[in-house]
């Protein structure tokens, strides 16, 4: 009998804690439970699911600490629904790790300190991945908490797209490309590993499109450049976030328009991207749906500023052998992945029009004809399932890192 | 015997009025003379260049206003140096024509109140501009006085290319992609008409490279995109411009830095760009000199994005037919051509190396091999000879414009 190993994979945001629970006793992470605890006011909203179906779907009113709610809430479902629970490691999704995390970690009193002097470089979500951690750490004080980042996976890009055309002070005090998204990346790139192995070293262009985006240029298997940089704003057109856009925008509001730096962030984050554009939504299927001309232009946007980006990026990779498209529009919206492809037959990319209409729902797939180059790929990722294997792997009888 | 017919274009910055005088009584306007007059504090210091050498050099105090006293001294030494002087036209370089003037237009009362509204677009070149149409109508009030702007070329694309997925009602606004260096890119393509016509109405990258610096997407003789936006700043690293760069970093240089508007725009107007990431100079020559790391990091820095802007913009007009080098280091420095070209043989590009090192010092040239596509071409760019042409077209008789 293998002995039963538990491992709990947390992605805290200010409102929200996402969770996976997976059985990590045999050679891959088995999902047993995924779900979340949201917030709204002093109301507190579990839902979780499981491979057959809910699990649990409640609400009820606290006014204590957000995250320590959640992580208790969490902590008690798992304790009363969960047999012979065994939790090895709580792994923590955590969105900046700064220049010197290039890998998963442990976190101790040390570890804490360092991510806690990243907050100025991610105000708006570095707080609620440390506050998840000090409740865990609280809720499980035996259990190891890991922190995986969104940022290791593109440690040690060439100097020439990490740094921005600012004084090199600016890039010693950590003003440069981070990139995000390393997580799901890193995920994905196992995956197409077991897929097409010898694609998997080549030249790839991955595409992150989820309500926040970006894009990422893969050369023998490491990330080699990408489209979010500093922030989570830059690169790609997203939910309700700019991407790229001239500093002279923020000058003028800055100068002309008297608008103070909450406000801009507010308009930046909260009020652009598809949202802005359209003036309808953030949500990709609201806009595909609709017949307003403005639904069109944003979606047009979308596209055109990730073809420029797709072929932008090859130039950093020598060329293309595969694309990979993920994230909740990447890996369904079929007639956005056709419409923003479209005209760049230029580089070889073709679609296999049938086979990437059905590949959506989560499915994995080849959408590319048979024999064309670059191959095209639907692979839905899974963060909460690459973080059980860090931990998995960090806690492993012999690993080096344990 | 011809009538003369001579026509004066204007180049005004906020310290410094470029001029050039052109004879366009022939079927080309055929240049007499090019000079400045430069402000620093109370001395004024005017140099004057015919095609056989120097024609004045001399400085002097003046506590005038700037741009009357240049224009002043500018008309005096015409009047005294060119016999039988009958000016046609004075033609205006105008940074600034917002999304209406698409084309060169002549400045009564009327269309400078329009100019004026558009300041807030332009602070810092436009009241420059402005300051000299006003003292140019003041030395000739009855000559024609006609603005030609570095935005009119690039009026007319497609949404996807002049919107930033802000809220729309920005757009409206006119915050908006407008690019710039259009003067240039307009005179390019006239050029390129002559040299090889069929190549012009093709699909053509325009790399406009001097201490500004902009790429532009051609098809069908019209510009489809360019890199530079809503300000002079996004798009390419320039000698002291930041370009491209996430707007979160200017978020944490106001919530993090408490940086104030007024120094994060001298920042990234005047500290950044190649002199930020060298710490050595704005200046393309110093740089490919000095054996300092640094140096070459801002080099690779510069190439990478160039790189990355011409294979995106390629996917605006749907693959590339022929790339224009221009401008002070795009038609000189031709070691850095063959930098930024180097490791995109996959889209085919390729350089005659001994063609490339030779095409320097103004000279118009192929510097592809023979027979390769795209075809690349090196040609100097006259910004004035531009102006002066479209001048002597708007006031010749028959012209609808006139």
């Amino acid at each position: 009998m293998t002995d039963l190993a538990h491992v709990v994979a947390l992605n805290a945001g200010s409102s929200s804690v996402k969770f996976g629970l997976f059985d990590v006793s045999g050679a891959a992470a088995r999902g047993l439970a995924e779900g979340q605890v949201e917030m709204a006011g002093t109301r507190r909203h579990l839902v979780v699911r499981g491979p057959k179906g809910l699990l649990a779907d409640t609400s009820w009113e606290s006014d204590t600490v957000f995250h320590d709610d959640a992580i208790a809430c969490l902590l008690a479902w798992i304790k009363a629904e969960c047999d012979d629970f065994a939790p090895l490691g709580i792994g923590h999704r955590v969105v900046h790790g700064g220049i010197d995390f290039a890998a998963p970690v442990m976190c101790d009193d040390d570890v804490i300190a360092r991510l806690q002097s990243l907050v100025h470089l991610a105000p708006l979500h570095q707080p609620a991945n440390l506050a998840a951690i000090a409740a865990a750490r609280r809720e499980w004080p035996h259990v190891p908490q890991i922190a995986c980042f969104d940022t290791a996976f593109h440690r040690g890009h060439e100097f020439a797209q990490d740094a921005y055309a600012l004084p090199r002070d600016y890039y010693a005090a950590g003003v440069r490309r981070y990139g995000f998204h390393g997580i799901s990346y890193e995920y994905l790139l196992r995956r197409l590993g077991r897929i097409a192995p010898d694609i998997a070293r080549g030249r790839i262009i991955m595409a992150h499109l989820g309500n926040g985006a970006s894009l990422c240029a893969l050369r023998d298997g490491r990330s080699v450049a990408t489209t979010m940089g500093f922030s989570t704003l830059d690169g790609l057109i997203m939910g309700t976030r700019c991407g790229q856009i001239d500093p002279g925008v923020l000058l003028w509001l800055m100068q002309e328009k008297q608008m103070p730096a909450e406000e801009i962030s507010d308009l930046l984050y909260r009020r652009s991207g598809l949202r802005g554009l359209s003036g309808i939504s953030h949500d990709m299927r609201t806009l595909e749906a609709s017949p307003d001309p403005a639904a069109r232009d944003a979606i047009a946007s979308f596209a055109a500023r990730i073809r420029h980006e797709i072929a932008g990026l090859a130039t950093t990779i020598g060329g293309i052998d595969a694309i990979v498209f993920s994230g909740g529009i990447g890996a369904n919206a079929a007639r956005i992945r056709a419409e923003l492809l479209d005209g760049m037959a230029w580089l070889g990319i073709a679609l296999d029009a049938e086979v990437n209409i059905r590949a959506t729902g989560g499915v994995e797939a080849l959408i590319s004809p048979s024999g064309a180059q670059p191959r095209i790929y639907v692979l839905p990722t899974d963060e909460e399932a690459m973080i059980a294997t860090h931990v998995t792997a960090m806690l492993a009888p012999g690993s080096h890192r344990a």
